[in-house]
């Protein structure tokens, strides 16, 4: 499965959430990061290469602030050019997710708080492209008030950023250990013998894990 | 009431809608079209301007055709500029109503229908806006179709557009028709004498009706 996210935000540089993705992303395998503001910094999309690297992908990611309880006007944009639906036929079993960055606390996203709305209805919009274009919408992924995170959320939202990423609908516990264990091992590769000799201690530790999971899941399905 | 209506449309001239709302709104009082595509050919849109046009007009209204379950870009771009958390108090207290045209049936727009969503749900992120300003939201002016509409039907439509433009949420039967009489009172000016007093009579024939219909009211209020 190859990804494409389609990033929009005027102002990477200033943003620490959206630097800290992007790092995030760089180390990805069939990943591709398409930053609109920066590859278009004079606007004028090109429909045509866009809708290209709609076609060469699996997963569609939209990636961006919340503006005014949207995205960006340049990804507003993106859509009005790009999106065709003569390509319905072309484009659809795709996979279509968000990851939106919000400063505002999760909990002010429902009726009675502050901004009435939960997200999911906040993304009507996009859930009804996606199924007009016949692509499976998947979960949100919110990101609230980041700055107020500490070190370990963020090392915690780090992976599971990159799990949605790559695993996008394919998320259960045993995608997402395979998952690790192909991360650990991709690592280890570039490291010095001791480094690499713990990181394979700590996938036979994963393992064992899994495999206690799964006797303890198959007991549970005994006494049901 | 001074009505602001936001106009968002890359192409209004080749849009047989928008020509006829436009021609709707020339002879209405108290009311400013402001095309953003048109005031902003080069983009730029200039935040301190269209700030001053909010802050001068008691009821704001977004008008445009569908793109993508949103508006045009450009109305985004609007949003993201010019709207400012820091004028929440100078702007609170405004009625905010939204004029969108579909070219796919209401009747889609539901679940089970091909859209999934109502319109008032696509339109949700608006409704966060008119809430985060404290304005106050009208139900939402949606004209699906219009060019299936028969020549009837559109004039309807346009009275009803004309009203929902100038009265905003004040639309009980009494405003309605003390609305008409003014507009038929307006347009009698420019008429000759036998025009005049063609409308005269309308108007008399309007307010017995009025009249007859109050008295209904006030026997079924005595029967309840």
């Amino acid at each position: 499965m190859k990804t494409l996210i389609i990033l929009s935000h005027p102002d990477v540089s200033g943003s620490s959430t959206q630097q800290f993705l992007m790092a995030a992303t760089q180390t990805l395998e069939n990943v591709t990061l398409h930053h609109l503001e920066k590859y278009y910094p004079q606007g004028n999309i090109n429909r045509e290469y866009e809708q290209t690297l709609i076609a060469d992908h699996d997963r569609i990611i939209f990636q961006f602030p919340l503006y005014w309880y949207s995205s960006p006007a340049t990804l507003k944009e993106w859509q009005d050019v790009v999106l065709d639906e003569k390509k319905i036929d072309d484009w659809q079993g795709k996979e279509f997710g968000i990851v939106v960055i919000a400063g505002v606390a999760k909990k002010e996203y429902q009726a009675g708080g502050r901004e009435i709305f939960t997200m999911d209805e906040l993304m009507r919009p996009y859930q009804a492209v996606a199924n007009k274009f016949k692509w499976q919408y998947l979960p949100i992924f919110g990101i609230y008030q980041f700055a107020y995170m500490t070190e370990s959320c963020k090392q915690k939202l780090l992976i599971r950023y990159q799990q949605y990423i790559m695993l996008g609908n394919s998320q259960s516990l045993a995608d997402r250990m395979a998952w690790f264990q192909h991360q650990l091992t991709e690592v280890s590769r570039t490291k010095e013998a001791s480094v690499q000799h713990k990181i394979d201690l700590i996938k036979e530790q994963l393992q064992a894990n899994q495999e206690e999971l799964e006797m303890l899941r198959f007991t549970l399905d005994e006494l049901e």
